[in-house]
């Protein structure tokens, strides 16, 4: 079988976890298969090495800035190939660009072109196992790149699918991914399976396992992978396109957003292209907008009509949300502005919503029966998420999981 | 003007000194040099990747040994840039393989086999400073290499032939090239200049300044270069091949190393091979011998005439030698076996010595009227070396500069 590992910096993070991963990785080769090994930064080198950029200058350029960077995963891949020497097993480390990992020139955040991997097939095939450094790729001008957060997530999963691995496996430092956080909610338990558009739908509600655009890829390009833990030996949790049996499930899992902040404008001028002003503005300002309700148009007392519109966002970008606003507001004529930080969006998710019904009443009951008074609500196919008093969030999310999973 | 600059690991030892590097590149620029930069890896930096690779095993692999200690450089070439940038001088960096240094594949101690500069020319032509990794190069194969110790200099000295340069400068923490130690003679100049043959003979004897390959690349391809200090504005001193004028002076420097041990065989067999098969195990034990004197044959008691063989080497390679020569010992029928640590070696270079007699003459008198005894002789076209007492080396020392410089 050909493997492709991913180990992210915590499980690199010194030369004894190195060996830890070094001996995971001899296990499969012993069990006769071939394996593939991308591995991220120790943790805190990438953190020291932006710290001395900083000090040189607080913005530096891009390019330069990928060239630095780029060093962490080469040390590590270096590492871990001298930790596989140390156990006897061949192995070779390749950087980004020598396993034909190339990207465009959008540097700091490169999207992949395309991977030529005939030197990784060819070390493969001599025996080795590869160890390549994540989060990096070089351009077809031969300048180095970096793939952004989540880079090395991302240099796994697209490796799998230039090379047709067999299995895919992002180790990191929890289990898998769970129904719901089991910090909050003690029944919850690790999933087997999910599909790629659930995790996405996680993803996005801030189960921290994997960035949104390493499940994106693996989606379009149908890479079957499995999230584990470094640090032991469970099976973790299968990510792959959905199945009938997967439908079967209403809701695979339950999320809580602790980090969002509400803004309501009270009164806004119910005229073509208002909102698209403000929620321009706001996208100038960098702040990254996530739920928006509008509620239906009301008269007002000068005749145009007028509507109450609510959006969310993560908590810092609050600020900056409200100097955009109180900008805008006597130019747009507003009524009043009324922000809350004390709120909650839980979600549920399940590729199963599509075909069953009353899945949201259900959700308003479960909710209404614990005294949660809903605020915001927002659906997509697969998911629905309310924002509720934060106070009352991990009570209604245990409610929640025991109504919908157990 | 084209200028390569060369900066070691103390001048880029930290962000503050590689903003002065920065400076004084800014300033060449503003004069309207072209200036392409070479670095070292920052001081520590590379002394800590060691200490990791050999957490890890205590040999590590040669190939992924250049993989982890070729990204100490690339560290360095992104944040001079960036310190360029904060000065708005436009600077990009190149690693030894962007830049076209092409080597063998002796990993660790690779050989540059040469250099395609395209890529400089084109940065240049484009009006950037080209800062590049100083100590490595890849393969044909696109293999990471590095050219061992002193490889940055190599670099420097290598691109400047390559670009056929105007001027090479490698900056380092000394003034330039001194007549002697000034620490030991208060009374030693800088050298305004010095052949690369006189260079070649001072680096071998300990004058720290500099590696020999990297002066013997400069000699082969012509490339005059100046080492100067990276602290002040002082010209150094420029190495070039010799003029008729630096035949005037007979003796240019004088230096002495206090580093060496001695061992003399009493009774060789005065048989064909038998010098040949000590220093055959000498060799295969790894000590570096420096001097060999062989006294004339005289008679022994066993009819085989017999020789006394002395032979010099560095103190820390003293122990290894005794094992060697106590395993011979018997094997070969030494009368006995004699070592001395308190030695010192004092030399007296110049090109000028070609051309002029008497200069043995006069430094064995000027030793006599010191009364030092001297212990071994060895000379070269352009070099007396003694052996001397070690307490007397330094009183040895003032006379002989005294006698010879002034």
């Amino acid at each position: 079988m050909l493997i492709v590992q991913k180990y992210g910096g915590t499980s690199v993070g010194n030369t004894d976890r190195i060996k830890n991963v070094a001996a995971r990785v001899a296990k499969y080769r012993t069990q006769g298969d071939q394996v593939v090994v991308v591995v991220s930064a120790m943790s805190g080198v990438t953190d020291n090495l932006i710290k001395l950029a900083k000090e040189i200058m607080p913005l530096p350029n891009e390019r330069e800035m990928d060239v630095l960077l780029a060093t962490g995963e080469q040390q590590t891949i270096a590492l871990t190939a001298m930790a596989l020497h140390a156990l006897n097993v061949p192995a070779v480390s390749l950087t980004g660009a020598q396993a034909g990992i190339v990207t465009d020139v959008v540097h700091t955040k490169a999207r992949i072109h395309n991977i030529t991997p005939k030197k990784v097939h060819e070390l493969l095939k001599q025996g080795n196992v590869v160890i390549v450094a994540g989060f990096q790729g070089e351009t077809p001008e031969g300048q180095i790149t970096t793939l952004g957060r989540g880079g090395s997530d991302l240099t796994a999963i697209a490796l799998a699918a230039a090379l047709k691995a067999n299995l895919c496996q992002i180790y990191t430092d929890v289990d898998g991914v769970y129904t719901a956080d089991p910090r909050i909610v003690p029944t919850a338990k690790k999933l087997q399976e999910i599909s790629y558009d659930e995790m996405l739908e996680l993803a996005s509600l801030g189960a921290k396992v994997m960035q949104s655009r390493s499940v994106e890829f693996a989606k379009k390009f149908g890479v079957v992978f499995e999230v584990r833990s470094s640090l032991n030996n469970n099976p973790g949790t299968i990510v792959k396109e959905e199945t009938k049996s997967m439908e079967g499930v209403v809701v695979r899992g339950v999320s809580l957003d602790k980090n969002q902040a509400k803004v309501t404008l009270v009164g806004v001028p119910d005229k073509p292209g208002v909102a698209a002003r403000i929620f321009k503005a706001l996208g100038d300002a960098a702040v990254n907008v996530d739920m928006i309700v509008q509620n239906v148009s009301h008269g007002s007392p000068d005749k145009v009509g007028a509507t109450d519109l609510s959006f969310t966002m993560d908590k810092p970008d609050l600020l900056k949300a409200q100097k955009v606003i109180d900008r805008l507001k006597k130019e747009i004529g507003l009524r009043d502005v009324i922000t809350a930080e004390k709120i909650g969006k839980l979600s549920i998710v399940g590729v199963g919503m599509k075909s069953h019904t009353g899945v949201a009443g259900k959700l308003f009951e479960t909710l209404a029966r614990e005294g949660v008074n809903i605020d915001m609500i927002s659906t997509s196919e697969i998911k629905i998420s309310v924002v509720i008093d934060l106070a009352k969030g991990e009570a209604a999310m245990k409610a929640v999981h025991a109504a919908f999973i157990g």
